[in-house]
């Protein structure tokens, strides 16, 4: 078990490397994964920009969002995104929260992401869009309280991932590889989506198509083809994180539950 | 011949990083050419993403999309998209699908790629447009049976690209530098063109002219120079494949069928 | 002392090498902060495309723009902008003015840049438009006459930046993190305006969450993993400044005022 | 004098480089300066990638665009543009003919850049719009002939730049810093205003305001600073030309002709 722990650490470091490396996330962001022993814990790095992250900095949190043990370092403030989200969905494994670049237009104008091609449909027929307004008035916009996440954890239901008013998106997986290839694949159709709007019609995937295209990115073929190619391109950025266990640039095990 | 095959394999590889850094690949789309002794059988790269294209990649298929010698590695799912092209059209050489970013916007809103600048002209007039949708109804949108194929096939004609709804663009050549130019400037065209529309007005070249400037790209001139200039920024990056031969950034032969 | 300004001048380089390489700033643009213990200086580069400056390129200047030590070095024309703004705001002490090509499309169309993210809450509820014309007709537009920078000075008023007609932007902080960060984010919140102006609509923040959202940059947890994150990159960049003291790359001191 | 000559085909190589670093060039355009000595001469070097041209590939023409040795070397196609510009125009001492990705949806669209921010007012009050079609009909768009040429040098007349349709654009400067900045600044300048189109309004300087800002791009200060932050950018990228003379990072003398 220690071996395992010590390779999703790494897991979640590179992945949060993936994720900066490929413009999702920036300064700000956060990539978690649920314990892979016990489904009342998860893994989420302290407080220190997702291209930085090294195993060593990712600290395991009880489901109400404390640390397991009480750490020296700053932590994340909105770390109940990830806390409520695993409470209320026993079948997510990892969980992303992000303000990339292109969704953020969709935030602001209040229009909704579509799928508009065959990756893109790994996000699903419809996001949800949450305005934290509409429960708690004016806030910060950061949620920080355990009923903003809750409220959050209401509004992605049994989506794979839920828009915020203002703010960004917050994505989740059934693994570290779906999460990555999904949070990816959403913001390249967000980005096609706005320029094919500009060409004047946005043309959704039929729901069929939708739920046929949605498994591609689960494909063997393909999940395993994605993991070394973002990898590849963090190593060439020189961004690995320290400590690469061997064989850890590959694909890593799905982060089966146990129970 | 074997030294010939050992060749083609790098240019494949080469090829392939080629559009890779010049963003017309990504973790997805795959590059080929005909087998340069045998017109029934044809050279494409095992699953894996362009950019980490090496030659021993490189496997051999018959016109089926059968691999001659059957490998353990995983193959592109969607390679009956280069077999059914080169059964139908013996002046092709060499394939490239892919779903590039310049390329999807026209794919989702349904708007025709048309030639705008003198480069873009290696496009042809007009780009027929595929919807898979038509013959096969709700799919995953992945080429990958047969009579997907031939449909793709028959769609494409006589034309040097096909636009493929909400998925991507096929582009055909009669060697490699075409195919690599081609899907290039076939990219910029669309950036162009989807600027001048928000700029308000899409003029596209007169049909002689398209006719005229639709050969500077095979120029010798003009070969020359983009083979350099691709192969100079992909060493740049770091990214030349293993094993390069003497001379292998040089613009490699015409691949001139025998028959 | 001595220290705490070759501190500060090692702060400037950086902080200015930080504004480059996140595309604020480009050949031109510039950073000063107020002198640490007399109000009535402040810090300036001499004339340097940001990417480039070195501690000892820092000089120091009166509040009307006169170098204390006459120096040998060509010295910015525009430097009476930070000038007449230490002059006017007591509580401001870091100053950066820029060309940014975000920026740019707002100063010419003449719309107001709008909060339209929480992390874009750092520009306040609205931010002037300066038109040098207004006072100064035909100009080369440059804010070079002390008239020219009182003017400037008081359209930013107790704002916490300026919109300058078909130039650029001036942008204050009471600090140099603060400074750095607040330039970023405006930004960064003009590219999601724009593109969502383009999807069909702009919904700025409430007054209420701008207020409360404006503080979020100065949150102790997000100013450390901010300047580590600009840090990082920069050094990735390899443009460092020379002389680099140790922890320089750490968050500085903030400047407080003396008197 | 042979110094000089040496001195002047590394910084033809440089400014190409430049040019390219800064995305005005790519695979194509090319560069040409004056002969010092004899302005019945130009230099420009052999068919090449702008980003590899070497001091050695520049070769020496006469106005007739006819080389004074017989070079074994692959010649440009278009270098009449060259040679028409110079014969036509005493005054001009460099020219830049490119296919710059900012000004193509202008020559598309038919729509004239205007100047829209200080440093854009390098291309003066307005550019001419050459349309080959009116005079020749159907061509490949390539400026060949020299009555093609000659077409184009009496389009420009005394402008700093002409936009040729479907094509790209020309730009003349009184030495290379001067085309090297106008090139980019009309880059700059054409991203802004599409931009600011988008915003729904562009509204370009008064003819008072482009007349003095004009000149920016020529003060020492700012020529100094521009020709240092350029040549930084392409020495990071790894792209300085071979054979570096001591100091050729630094400007150019103003390239001053005898006659």
């Amino acid at each position: 078990m220690p071996d395992r722990l010590a390779e999703i650490r790494y897991e979640v470091a590179l992945a949060s490397r993936m994720l900066a490396n490929e413009g999702v996330l920036d300064a700000f962001g956060h990539v978690s994964v649920r314990h892979p022993e016990d489904p009342g814990r998860y893994l989420l790095p302290r407080s220190r920009s997702p291209q930085l992250i090294e195993p060593a900095d990712v600290l395991e949190y009880t489901l109400d969002s404390e640390p397991v043990k009480s750490p020296k370092e700053k932590l994340f403030a909105e770390r109940v995104i990830h806390g409520c989200i695993y409470e209320a969905r026993p079948d997510v494994m990892a969980v992303c929260h992000h303000h990339a670049a292109a969704v953020l237009p969709f935030c602001i104008a209040g229009v909704p992401i579509v799928p508009v091609f065959h990756l893109g449909a790994a996000i699903g027929e419809n996001i949800p869009f949450w305005d934290q307004h509409d429960e708690f008035g004016d806030t910060n916009l950061l949620v920080v309280k355990p009923e903003e996440g809750r409220s959050l954890a209401r509004a992605i239901g049994s989506h794979p991932a839920v828009l915020m008013n203002h703010h960004g998106a917050t994505v989740v997986g059934k693994d570290l590889p779906e999460l990555v290839s999904r949070s990816i694949f959403m913001c390249d159709n967000a980005k096609y989506q706005l320029q094919a709007h500009m060409l004047g019609k946005v043309v959704p995937l039929s729901s069929g198509e939708t739920k046929l295209a949605g498994t591609i990115n689960a494909l063997p073929n393909v999940v395993g083809r994605t993991w070394e190619y973002w990898s590849m391109r963090v190593e060439q950025a020189g961004m690995l994180p320290p400590g690469k266990s061997r064989g850890s640039a590959r694909r890593p095990k799905a982060g089966k539950r146990k129970a």
